[in-house]
């Protein structure tokens, strides 16, 4: 089996979107889009298309990140978008639910609490049957106002992620700031940062199950590997393959097979979850290969060295493991691996 | 001849630090430290030992990018700062000639404009036999409040950059918001935003004779080298090779042989420079090859497939290119290879 942990409602019917426009605005007509079934089913065909063609079977699925916009809304309107946007991954998985199950978008702002955020996050879980968050380390869109990831303002939140028994991705929205282009940059800019934020402090010995996800292969961080060595060596901070071992997973998201091949050298398999970003940040077709760019699939198969065990470990075990709310949502057969 | 064109003046006698923290305090009592001749060449003797022990001819060195806290001061307080700093450069490069050669600090500052670096820059190239500049392309130090790279702002001094035919490296200085570490995450950010700010202007259209060189192994940039090639095929830009070619190009600050043989898979040959930002980001032993991890020179040289003609321009032909200025610095014997 195979389970792709990051993909993103980028196909959402375009009368989604207006809303959210119309909202932003502060139109008086803004009013919840009436989208049907059969526009859903339709909206996700290019998602079932790629899974066919390329052999995966499931899709970890959550409301599409460049659109969260938390920088965009307050505090109210941001917990409409969020709801609507998880309703509609909601009806999605409820649909398709053997292809898809769901990831919640947080209603967070610029300047809110983390702890706002539960009651979205308890309804998604429990009422919708998701197995896990996108959390955004900078709701400003690139000005980077919030505290960092390790500060106790987070906790709540976190408290509640343990509780729950469910991880979230480090995944930031769009970028509001001319520096960084959104896919090219804000988005591996936040998983670097993020990653050297978990080095510097001690949050998984306070919350030792707590678990995130970093997507795009993890920023930087598997091709500087050696800097972030000796960076926690120089600081006295634990080797990253302890640091990271319950706490941290990096998705496959990186697009050519020299990458892929340095992520499954220096990163240990336990900590890889195979992910496509499907359908989203790059959309053609690499003319080096013949094939799609995040066809990510292609490159882990052609790997060298991998053992059927690593196979699983990547395609599967390590999804179950840190979603382990994938069980009981998709009704597989509970793997027998430990925790 | 092996050249290293990133190293920082990080050993600098402890007097200078102490004036600047004077200085921004507003101390009365900060004026410039004297540092001896004695003190300088006894300062640089850990790089000189490195030299030696690595196998490494010239340093192509500037201050302390830490340091430079374009943050920290106004305009004149930055202005006082960089020449102090550049002056020492100098007399480094004086009293040591054959194993460096300077690079310099520009006086930016937040808020400043651009061309304010130009009468600096111009000492530093003109008379004191500097052969580039380190541009901050942040120097809100986290905050990321000027225009990007590629914005009309800094035509002015790109344009003096052209005029003197001497490059910019792209380099940050320290972080003052709490969520990036600096050379675990700002450093590394930086890098990779400003790949994709040239990958998304004509800024070398305008100026086809500007040059940058990308520390730290670029970021993230060659590991998601299929990201930035899906991207630019979407984006309809040119192939990233044409899009660097003359004006872009990566160090080999990288601390493990897995990063190291990535950038030199998919970067092309030409557009990567030896570099180990020695004495620098990282100081210690890696415990897993019995070397210092910023022995970058050691990865390289235990790269297979490389031809002696790769090592050549790796190691000196591409730095005499990018910093042609360097021939009359140290007095090398000019290459014959085309510009």
């Amino acid at each position: 089996m195979v389970i792709d942990c990051h993909g993103h409602y980028t196909t959402v019917p375009k009368e989604v979107q207006a809303f959210r426009d119309a909202q932003i605005a502060g139109r008086a007509d803004a009013s919840a889009p009436h989208i049907t079934d059969d526009q859903i089913r339709e909206s996700v065909q290019p998602q079932l298309a790629f899974q066919a063609a390329r052999g995966t079977d499931l899709t970890i699925f959550s409301p599409r990140a460049s659109s969260m916009g938390h920088h965009l809304g307050d505090a109210r309107a941001n917990l409409q978008w969020a709801r609507l946007c998880n309703d509609l991954i909601h009806r999605v998985c409820t649909l398709v639910p053997k292809q898809f199950v769901g990831v919640c978008q947080l209603p967070q702002s610029v300047g809110g609490s983390p702890a706002d955020c539960i009651g979205e996050l308890e309804r998604c879980v429990n009422e919708l049957g998701f197995i896990g968050c996108n959390l955004n380390p900078d709701p400003s869109g690139g000005h980077w106002t919030s505290p960092p990831l390790t500060d106790r303002a987070w906790y709540p939140l976190y408290e509640k992620l343990v509780e729950l028994d469910v991880p979230a991705m480090v995944h930031v929205s769009a970028s509001c700031n001319a520096n960084f282009h959104a896919t090219g940059a804000h988005y591996l800019n936040a998983d670097t940062t993020a990653f050297m934020q978990f080095l510097t402090a001690d949050l998984f010995k306070d919350l030792p199950g707590l678990r995130f996800v970093i997507p795009h292969g993890g920023g930087a961080v598997p091709y500087h590997w050696g800097r972030y060595r000796g960076l926690a060596q120089d600081m006295k901070r634990p080797p990253l393959a302890d640091l990271i071992r319950n706490n941290v997973f990096f998705d496959t998201c990186v697009y050519h097979a020299p990458g892929i091949e340095l992520l499954l050298k220096v990163v240990p398999i336990d900590n890889i979850i195979f992910g496509s970003e499907m359908v989203g940040a790059v959309r053609g077709i690499d003319p080096e290969t013949g094939h799609y760019f995040d066809d990510t699939k292609r490159y882990v198969d052609a790997m060298p060295g991998l053992t059927t065990g690593d196979r699983n470990k990547l395609f599967e075990l390590n999804a179950r493991k840190v979603y382990p709310r994938i069980n009981r949502a998709v009704r597989l057969k509970p793997d027998t691996t430990d925790r």
